[in-house]
């Protein structure tokens, strides 16, 4: 009957404050202090310490504290947890989302809408437009990934006028988006793209999507936004297509390596921007209700919220 | 019969050519070749040049090519026009207001996420979240105006996960929106927003509306975006503001005075963005049809579509 966390020291405790505040008689452990291991039924990680699984011989579910579940995908434990009948589900906060599409918005548009060129100017106090720039309604944004993430990227970019079009690797519905699926799609998707953003689950079906045949399906002048995962993007071909394409850039907030290694030619390319994986994270707050339900749920036979599905890989 | 055509040589020839390729049997004259003046029937001008109004004894109409007819409130020969009967109207392109929406998420959003600070240290190879940075939910944003570029902007907003609230002269419903009106309402609207967007027709109502005692309502992080005239803004109370609040910022892209001055202070303070007028603009293939419906509907005795009441002033 007790939930393990395993997280960083201030995030674990803070993780303990909400769900405590909301189930005051909740068994608690913060990793590494187990208690007693058979009394442990769910666990609320982003990735197992190697080792731990298998200590815990009542586990019914891991809840994945992060976006993404690739990092389970080849962890040594997880096959003996899957036949041992561990249900595995993921936090879904529907305000990490939208805060994963303010963020898209803010380098898209800055991109988009010359900040950099004006701020440039302004330091030396010159008043010139530059035009054309394309009305929002002739700016094609192609989205990867039609997921919660994909979708309230879509509808912020719809909002503003831009006609959106989504991939996946099924095809899937969704309003005010034409979509396309699987592999044979992607490049009519991807066509005359101005804005290309890379919303997927890493599996082996996405992995190196980001690639040059890819980009040269875009708009010369297109940016290219990765808040997927490192690995979705061919690093040596976005170099290549940024040097032949010279008013093109991109935006990444994922790495293959984190943090981005010191020399990376990404840190400093005059047309990369680079964050720190700052694009949205879940709020405790917002995922609280998610966690004790699927904790308790679990016990009673109920199939958790947002169940994922580790064959599939996402 | 003739519409009249006032605008620079480059954009009159382009309002020409879209137009004529719609009803090629339009007469279309561009100013200051007027032909015969008694046959012009309605004039499309931002700001009509002085003397010409009086020289056109059978003007109908005059369709104003840009958002905003302040200029048009104190032009001294509207007066004698409305007593004729000369109806006026504004060009709605629903696409400038979301151009104008990407714009204000282009320098909100780009603030709120820090984008400038994340550039700052990838210039050093630095890699560090600068936490936290407020959910968009935990965001609010203000929006003075809710007309069509208002909304725009408010439904962008909402979109991305932010909670909006709108104000107005006389208070309207809008989606999604929390709405106020009037003066006795200001403060409240106001009230912890942190983002304000000022989305205003400049009248004697709105005039200098963004003045200190409204940025001291805002939360300590703000950010002040004006899109509206330049005359909404005392720029004396947003300096002082900004010495006093450490952390806020404003993003202007419409000044008092354009081009804004050399040597003016918003050029280079670190916490004003400044653009060039750039926010959007009406495209003529998006227009032409309002503008002809309007130049053929008034000589039938049609109220003009967009009709502006230069009483109210918007």
């Amino acid at each position: 009957m007790t939930l393990l966390i395993d997280a960083g020291a201030d995030a674990a405790r803070d993780w303990r404050r909400v769900l405590l505040a909301r189930d005051p008689a909740l068994e608690i452990r913060l990793y590494p202090e187990l208690g007693d291991p058979a009394r442990i039924t769910s666990l609320l990680s982003w990735k197992p310490p190697a080792g731990l699984l298998s200590q815990l011989p009542a586990l019914r579910l891991l809840q994945c504290s992060g976006a993404g579940v690739d990092q389970l995908l080849d962890h040594p434990e997880m096959p003996d947890c899957l036949a041992r009948g561990v249900q595995v589900a993921r936090l879904v906060d529907p305000g990490q989302a939208h805060d994963l599409a303010a963020y898209v918005l803010a380098v898209a548009l800055a991109w988009y809408r010359k900040l950099d060129v004006y701020a440039g100017q302004a330091r030396h106090g010159e008043w010139q437009r530059r035009f054309p720039h394309p009305a929002s309604a002739d700016c094609r944004v192609g989205i990867l990934g039609l997921g919660v993430m994909g979708r309230a990227i879509a509808r912020a970019f719809a909002a503003c006028g831009f006609p959106v079009a989504g991939w996946s690797t099924r095809r899937a519905s969704c309003e005010q988006v034409e979509t396309y699926g699987g592999r044979a799609e992607l490049a009519a998707f991807a066509t005359q793209c101005m804005i290309l953003v890379c919303a997927l689950p890493l599996t082996p079906d996405t992995l190196g999507i980001l690639d040059g045949d890819l980009f040269t399906r875009l708009a010369p002048r297109a940016c290219v936004i990765n808040v997927g995962r490192g690995g979705h993007l061919v690093e040596a071909d976005l170099l290549a297509w940024l040097s032949a394409a010279p008013e093109a850039a991109a935006a990444l907030d994922v790495h293959a390596a984190e943090p981005l290694p010191a020399g990376h030619p990404f840190w400093t390319h005059p047309r990369i921007r680079t964050t720190p994986h700052v694009g949205a994270f879940a709020a405790p707050e917002r995922v609280a209700g998610q966690i004790l339900g699927n904790h308790h749920g679990v016990l009673a036979g109920r199939v958790p919220e947002h169940r994922i599905d580790l064959r599939r890989g996402y």
